[in-house]
């Protein structure tokens, strides 16, 4: 079976969670909108749908098209290896993400707090105060909280003994974190050694590995979720 | 089977959306933190679990703890018979639900779009700058989204002739968008005739009715998710 990934081609964004599990899992999925018209292709798939996504990524597996990137990995899991069949599991599992998805918004808010319209130049002193409360609050917040469920699954991962795709989640978190907020991740990091001991041994992973050093891989950049702007990072 | 919901006892909030579900389907449950000693009780649970709840609200079923409103609702869908049991159109289902969930944090920062920690009085220039492009680009995008969606399902319900929790969402949304920007909502509802028929119909269902004019029904108020400051509903 190969999937079909579609997601803004130039940026990691949200479809990077998705591909991430897809590479650890050695999956056979075509990333759509990369291919060329392939923009036009999603754009056109989004409207012609009977149930059409609100946004990318979507996945498309055989007839299903499934939106959102927590319902998307909680499709894939169990097909992937990757999250384990018991349903309260799942169910904890999937909690779990939609706490990613949280964190993932609020990210993204620190550069654009006031209107997803606007250009990030025009609402720079607003983000200057989202990033301050961001850094000094609610990242810790995020991190610890995920910090508490690998200690209290004895961990390495957050599930315990097998890794799942929040584990892969949360290795994207610490590496765009690690981008876009150098200095201010460096003074969270110490709290949180088993998140940074799960993306270590993520990063070890041969797939991720190869994936990571490859061209499908594309650089953060400042279109993306994690921007690196260094007025923010304080 | 008698379900605990754990939830602010003073506010709708997220937890509305799984009352709605539960007091709809007529279901057995407790709102736990609004019996005495309920917030104490609460904040215990979330600590003391092995699979702690980031956040409220989180029910507890039998064994189970399951947090995040779209987890919660995706579990007891088919259980209160609000969802169906095709896993592809349970998955749909999912992806509305969680582009609800979207909306709805989008509505918190309307009146806290620089930080969760601080008040609203310390954020109203912002807010009112968020307010302006919410009304004008992002509420109508998403109301009118499930406006297509019905007209797509061929309705009266997003997934057509039968009703489902995220109807009922939808209900619980355009009752708060009224509440909070009762001018900006009147303009948007010029445009979303199926969802404001959704909400009627969901109106008018016995249990639904029961349950609004109840002293379960929290009234909203300025604490919650929706708000009604009138300086932001422009």
């Amino acid at each position: 079976m190969k999937y079909e990934l579609f997601y803004w081609p130039s940026i990691q964004g949200r479809g990077e969670f998705v591909r991430l599990a897809l590479e650890d899992a050695g999956a056979s999925y075509d990333d759509v909108a990369r291919g060329k018209g392939g923009t036009d292709a999603m754009m056109k798939l989004m409207k012609g749908e009977t149930r059409p996504p609100f946004a990318p990524p979507f996945l498309k597996s055989g007839k299903l098209v499934i939106a959102q990137v927590a319902n998307i990995l909680f499709y894939l899991g169990p097909r992937l290896k990757l999250a384990p069949k018991d349903e309260g599991a799942r169910l904890w599992l999937n909690a779990l993400q939609l706490t990613v998805t949280d964190f993932v918004k609020e990210v993204h808010d620190t550069h654009h707090p006031v209107g997803t319209g606007l250009y990030y130049e025009d609402q720079k002193p607003e983000a200057k105060r989202y990033a301050g409360s961001f850094l000094d609050e609610r990242a810790p917040k995020y991190l610890g909280y995920f910090e508490g469920v690998i200690e209290k699954s004895g961990g390495p991962y957050l599930l315990g003994r097998k890794i799942s795709y929040t584990d892969l989640s949360l290795f994207q978190l610490v590496e765009g974190m690690r981008y876009a907020f150098p200095k201010g991740m460096k003074k969270i990091e110490r709290k949180i050694p088993k998140v940074v001991a799960v993306r270590d041994r993520v990063a070890e992973r041969p797939k991720i590995k190869a994936y990571l050093a490859s061209e499908r891989r594309i650089a953060f950049n400042e279109d993306g979720i994690f921007r690196n702007y260094p007025e923010l990072d304080t």
